[in-house]
């Protein structure tokens, strides 16, 4: 018994290893190349445990890691989709759902149904620990803007309206974050790393 | 109070995204580059969450996850040593003490003891969380060069006598996930992806 559970829990290990492949726009802090998004959810995981006392309301810190570790998963299959481009969100969530049924689907049936339950809690971001995971998962790529003069901003024609519009959810999981994130891009418009609009 | 604590708490996150840049020996299992080791610090994370029914005791896997998160924190000053080389072993500790007073010294007081803590708690293998957390971080180079026809054990003229005297410590952890790997490492030996001894 045991061993098969093993077999079918190795296998779903080594089936993500290629989420190290999949890249995101945005760049690392030295700005020598795109992030993937396997480092993308380690940072983000490290980055509940450390902010976790900003949330807007208790959250259990142990479930919001878990949940930004998978949180990614199924773009070994989905890829990753731009958040600012309009045309791939309209087929990602069936895309994405096809691939968690195959993705989480390698393990074990109860590890499957808990993983599976995770990522969806995360993706309605309705629960106090999706919220803030959801928060802090969009935080992220803004300081990694702020932090290479808003590069991939910049490379996407993205916008200050844009940025804003998305990204003032995260005041759902955590005004205080929110409240220093806007003020990030406020000083990235002043220094001219972000547009106010199109065409600025 | 809360402003000067993000500060600080931002800073250490923006930090830590240097691991992105330390590389290890081992490749992706698509054999395409090495890894680096905030990626294997995501990979081994989520290991933990769905392995942690074979630690050989209970162990909190909230805990054991955190560890992992950060077990490699230190390499963002001190580098990836390579566990086969034995001169770069012996000052291994004390530029990775070093790399710990600085990294986690960025953090607010209290979150710097909790991770510095956590982090010597992995080094020293000693609790059930930390056993099973350095099991899962031998298993996981072990499983890569399984898959990639044991690329970085030759670029490295590692044997099975070196892998099997490193890597029998997994079994302070874990018995079960020992037993497994041991016999990949013999099924490795048999089809010429690992040699028995030097110049075998």
């Amino acid at each position: 018994m045991t061993r098969d559970r093993l077999d079918d829990q190795l296998r779903f290990t080594l089936e993500i290893d290629r989420l190290k492949g999949v890249l995101r726009r945005t760049y690392l802090l030295d700005g020598t190349r795109r992030e993937n998004s396997a480092e993308h959810s380690w940072h983000v995981a490290v980055m509940a445990a450390v902010l976790a006392e900003h949330a807007n309301e208790a959250v259990d810190v142990g479930r919001v890691v878990r949940m930004l570790l998978v949180h990614d998963v199924v773009e070994v299959d989905a890829g990753d989709t731009f958040v600012y481009d309009r045309e791939a969100a309209r087929s990602k969530a069936e895309r994405e759902r096809r691939a968690a049924d195959r993705i989480f689907g390698l393990l074990p049936p109860d590890q499957r149904a808990e993983m599976r339950a995770l990522w969806e809690e995360f993706e309605a971001a309705e629960t106090a620990d999706a919220r803030f995971a959801a928060a802090l998962d969009r935080m992220m790529p803004v300081l990694h803007n702020i932090h290479t003069e808003g590069r991939a901003w910049r490379e996407n024609g993205v916008t200050a309206e844009m940025v804003i519009g998305r990204n003032s959810r995260i005041a759902e999981g955590s005004r205080v974050l929110w409240e220093r994130v806007r003020a990030l891009i406020g000083k990235a418009v002043e220094r001219g790393h972000l547009a106010p609009a199109p065409g600025d």
